[in-house]
């Protein structure tokens, strides 16, 4: 089969780009992945150079190319039907793609106001408007899931939605976020992941600062 | 089987529920419909009954309620997957939902300045910063898709690619955005789609006037 290459950002800062590569990982898929740090100053053009969009992450298999990081985790789910990367029964695998397409559609308040970043020592905050309701929707959602399945994770093995959310496992911790027992000992799982492991090895390792996201 | 209901807002204004309607309406997936009339004054208290995010659409099936216009979109095409919502090649079909999902999560200045409006009589407006970007690159997905389909619609003939940009079609429209040939020849077929005629006549014969959508 081809080779799969996925393009990242930065893996310190890249929410997008920490979504499928965790979704691919997690699932045992082979491929590979290229950072393309971010240039801001410079208006990205390397990134503009692989994806039509300018942004990241993108995966390109053999001439196609997939952007938008929630496409690329179904392209990849079709190529490998048995790595259950969505929820085998259909109504579960249905609430796995409403709350994805939440994340991927809204929470903008906490998204703009808590960058994703990984190396981040934990500590709190002033929190702009509408963070505080992002925090609870996003509480209901996993404990709903998490009630319904029984864990470990979302919809019981790790899949799709997990990843998805897995930047705002970050963001609650490092902006201190949450209390709640049951939050706080799913995020306990996702960090223990054997992926979260890997990409935050990579991304401590990462020479890079972005200053926009050092809030 | 059971019964679909999918639960939309005003037919003249809910830019999001159209996407699923129009989705099922032109595969003929059997459904009935329930507009819930938006009352922002009182905080849409009939459709945080029904929802669970507080928006609307809402596909209700059985027991089941799915939410999100996109996952509504890929429930149903798993419940009819010979009714070609989306394309059959795997590699349009990746591309089909990479432009969606670009939809979902982006286009925000176009979305913010210019809401759709089905009665709206066409005509100029000064254009926020961001929305000639916006149309811009909403240009080069659809010529691209074009060519490459060889039409008439995104990827041959309609699927879930064209109702996810179906809103845009009205705004480009009234609000005069655009005047290439190739698009502006799209949009007519997009306007004498039978599904699309059955949600225009509904929007039309709609009472209620939403100021903030009126720009
Ligand atoms: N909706 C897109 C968002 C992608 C996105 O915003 N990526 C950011 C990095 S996390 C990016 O490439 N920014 C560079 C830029 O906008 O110039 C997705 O889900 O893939
Ligand atoms: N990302 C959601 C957006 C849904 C949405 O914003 N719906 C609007 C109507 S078009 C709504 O219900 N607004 C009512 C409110 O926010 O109170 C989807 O794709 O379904």
């Amino acid at each position: 089969m081809t080779d799969l290459v996925l393009y990242v950002g930065n893996k310190n800062y890249s929410s997008w780009s920490f979504r499928p590569w965790i979704a691919m990982a997690a699932a045992g898929v082979p491929f590979t992945d290229r950072v393309i740090p971010f240039d801001f100053a410079a208006g990205n053009p390397e990134i503009r150079k692989v994806s039509p969009t300018g942004r990241v992450p993108l995966l390109q298999h053999g001439d196609v190319k997939v952007w938008e990081s929630l496409a690329i985790i179904e392209y990849v789910a079709e190529l490998f039907p048995d790595a259950g990367i969505w929820p085998q029964d259909r109504v579960a695998r249905a609430e796995a793609r409403a709350i994805s397409m939440e994340m991927l559609s809204g929470f903008r308040a906490l998204r703009n106001a808590c960058p994703m970043n990984i190396r981040r020592t934990p500590g709190s905050i002033d929190l702009a408007d509408g963070v505080t309701e992002d925090v609870a929707r996003i509480e209901t959602i996993w404990k709903d899931a998490l009630a319904r399945s029984g864990g470990p994770f979302l919809f019981g093995s790790f899949s799709a939605a997990d990843a998805m959310y897995a930047p705002v496992v970050n963001r609650l911790e490092i902006y201190r976020l949450t209390r709640d027992e049951t939050i706080l000992a799913y995020m306990a799982r996702m960090k223990a992941h054997p992926a979260w492991q890997r990409w935050q090895a990579a991304a401590l390792a990462e020479p890079w600062i972005v200053p926009e996201d050092e809030v």
